[in-house]
């Protein structure tokens, strides 16, 4: 899957306004991919909003899904989040158990693809949402990371500081482990350093809020991770 | 890997005493292999006992894997439930995660498989313990089965009626939606004919209870699945 050579994606929030300037930006930065996708107030209306105006370009896209209203076809692939650490089978399975059984027979099969998140940053609204355990430490991270490859086979296994810089040994020590599931890291780089920093060790690199805050900063990003 | 050829497999538990008469008949039965699985009181000595006993025939050997406790080396396989219609992560995940935190450094993936459990009598002992949400109308199993391959990627769906005979339809419906993950039925067959009638949609037909309430019925379902 051509999502498996990725190194470097910005991440969209459809609910956060973009001016076509800045995505023109973001889409030509020389990335590998927009994941379009967020926590709150994700509609339909601006998903597909998002999606005609990224479509100008020729970068892939990929929706994340957050809620069954906002799913559209259009995108190259759809990443279907499962949280490995959520206390509450709603966010693990009983969501996507529910979504499969409305959509199931017209589903495209070979464009979905599991997520096994951890999520680690207790305070971030993804965490208090999905009631995750974040009180961690390396050798449960490793051994979610072991769970999403050998027990679940998931082609990616993400994880989510979600606003806070994360700890690179731990990714390191993560990274250690996998063989054929992908991991990415998303949250907290806001320079060209910490990119290259994460990207050392993930697979691919999930650049976000920053794009809203220091677009500069943002799309230095790209070449610091390409170069490596 | 082997099980995927499996027609017709022996669980036994290991809770429940056993002659080396009846297991003699059990394991040179031509059945394709034993699965030693039990939902109380499974203990390592219990377990390694039935291993020891079982060992001295040629038919393959699987331990699925009912506590932490009972696990010991010896099995050709082990086979690891994950309940997909549990309400309680603890038992689609939980126990897996503790034990891949535990033993994760020395576990041998290649002899590991998950199997995803979709439980249907509400009235059994494992759906009491796992907390499983047992009403379900047949499009609830077929998104389950439809999870168990194409989100999570396990090798087997396992539809476990546990003590009740099943409905044929549902199986069949099952079957349908399945290309790689293999369809285990198990629970209630107790005559040759209601062996046959399942193994006509499930890959692989478990034959419990019956061996320990009639042993002659139970053996003759070896031949009923196999001429199929």
């Amino acid at each position: 899957m051509e999502f498996q050579n990725w190194r470097h994606v910005f991440k969209v929030d459809p609910a956060k306004p973009m001016t076509d300037e800045v995505l023109e930006q973001i889409c030509e930065s020389g990335t590998d991919a927009i994941i379009v996708g967020g926590t709150d107030n994700v509609t339909i209306d601006n998903v597909l909003d998002l999606l005609v105006r990224i479509r100008r370009f020729t970068v892939p896209v990929v929706l994340e899904i957050s809620n069954l209203e906002s799913v559209t076809p259009g995108f190259d692939y759809y990443f279907i989040p499962t949280v490995l650490n959520s206390s509450n089978t709603t966010w693990v399975k009983d969501l996507h158990h529910q979504a499969i059984k409305e959509y199931g027979d017209i589903m495209m099969w070979d464009e979905l693809f599991a997520e096994g998140y951890c999520i680690l940053n207790a305070d971030c609204k993804a965490a208090k949402v999905t009631e995750a355990n974040t009180e961690l430490d390396a050798e449960d991270v490793v051994a979610y990371a072991r769970m999403a490859e050998n027990l679940f086979n998931l082609p990616i296994f993400y994880l989510e500081y979600s606003g806070i810089y994360g700890n690179p040994n731990i990714v390191k020590d993560v990274q250690a482990v996998l063989e054929n599931t992908r991991l990415f890291y998303g949250g907290g780089i806001s320079n060209a350093e910490q990119a290259k920093e994460m990207a050392q060790s993930a697979n691919t690199v999930v650049i976000g809020n920053i794009i809203y805050e220091d677009l500069k900063a943002a799309l230095s990003t790209v070449k610091a991770v390409k170069e490596l």
